[in-house]
């Protein structure tokens, strides 16, 4: 059903996402057999629109090889999104307004990659910047707890994450680490504008080159016995809290 | 090391908190040798006070028994925290003010349940509900993705989530359940009172009957492709967002 060189993704809104924004990237779609409903009839019609395949399968066929997901009887075969580099990422930052970045600076763990990734996806990221070296590769753990989301968020490996940052600071960019004991909460530091939002590694923080390179540290909540929260956790509260930011802002 | 009644929590935080909180369930400490930086001195000095066995063991032993942790050095044997009955969790909420609880609607998974609870304690958060059916079991995996934090956060398992949501109504809480397409933002929601928030499962949502029993409803986040949050993730937001809205009603 999948070729090594492509990615199976699930659910009717990332399929019909990509169907809208990315179709070329479309192999094949799979439509559990019996649906018939108005989403499974609007994923038809964009099938249609854009001339990509789109095959009936049997339940028990997609549930086989989805494992046990909430596919909504849907899923696409992908070709897998191509990695950003730099200058792709500059050029994107050009183009957009307020763009906010998320910079993962040491984390190791596939699964904590891919739940960055998914958060990023939801909170409407532009892209996810991690280091090459001593990060986790976005491998296939990372890709499935990303539900998705590595075929959606572009990821960009920089050589070295400080002057990636440094050259973002020079298109505009602000720097925002998130740090357990820094003076100011999320709340009181301004995510309005182009934003890049730094998470470290759990346990052991921002090492201390990328923490010379914020332009403001924000601390998250920190009120219990357990050391430090989730990388993607901290992301999730440190991006809404960005988006509430700009929802405010834009506010009559 | 650790009897099949006792649990193993790591770390500085967590066990110098659960010295000074909870120093009766403590069975005993153990300490890396080598280590007489301040922090270790101060464990060793909470557990002279508190009258807790502490034992000097190689890093190798505790790395063995841990796994790979950022345990700090050290580590504790507790008896595990008992489960609250809805009588004690009615006691201490009438006793707190302005109490924050979270209750999980048919979470089944139980690392997602142990994020949770990992969540829950860093924001403070009094007790987590969870429904007895149809739910993700406290087990050894919801602890080890709880990171130490189902030692010191109180769970309550109760037969009937929508009967208990009701009692805590009664109790003078109101109920805040997260739905991705609520007209209201978290942010329009007041949550700086005495308040229940409510986690439905990914992909599924709050169940009808829960839903019926919610004061508000928030929304979250949901700008990309994929489906829906996870769970541990929408509930840090959410629990961010009412921190953030608690402090601001503080400031002067």
């Amino acid at each position: 059903m999948s070729s090594p060189r492509t990615e199976l993704v699930y659910g009717m809104h990332v399929v019909g996402a990509l169907l809208r924004r990315d179709p070329e990237r479309i192999v094949r779609i799979y439509l559990q057999r019996g649906r018939s409903d108005a989403r499974a009839a609007q994923i038809e019609q964009l099938a249609r629109a854009a001339g990509r395949a789109l095959e009936r399968i049997d339940a028990q066929r997609l549930a086989s090889r989805l494992g046990e997901v909430v596919h909504q009887g849907v899923a696409a075969e992908v070709l897998p999104l191509a990695p950003w580099h730099e200058e792709r990422l500059l050029g994107a930052v050009t183009a957009t307004r307020d763009p906010l970045l998320l910079a993962l600076d040491g984390i190791q763990d596939p699964h904590n990659l891919g739940a960055c990734l998914r958060t990023a996806d939801a909170c409407g990221v532009l892209a996810v910047i991690v280091p090459r070296d001593r990060a986790a590769p976005l491998n296939a753990t990372a890709r499935k707890s990303a539900s998705g989301a590595a075929e959606t968020t572009p990821v960009v490996t920089v050589t070295n994450l400080a002057r990636a940052l440094m050259q973002l600071k020079e298109a505009g960019l602000w720097i925002v680490g998130a740090e357990a004991d820094a003076p100011q909460s999320a709340a009181q530091v301004d995510l309005t504008g182009p934003r890049v939002l730094v998470l470290g590694a759990e346990g052991r923080g921002l090492r201390a080159l990328t923490r010379r390179h914020c332009d403001w540290l924000a601390r998250l909540p920190a009120r219990g016995a357990v050391e430090s929260l989730n990388v993607s956790v901290a992301a999730g509260m440190l991006l809404y809290e960005a988006l509430r930011q700009r929802d405010a802002s834009r506010a009559p």
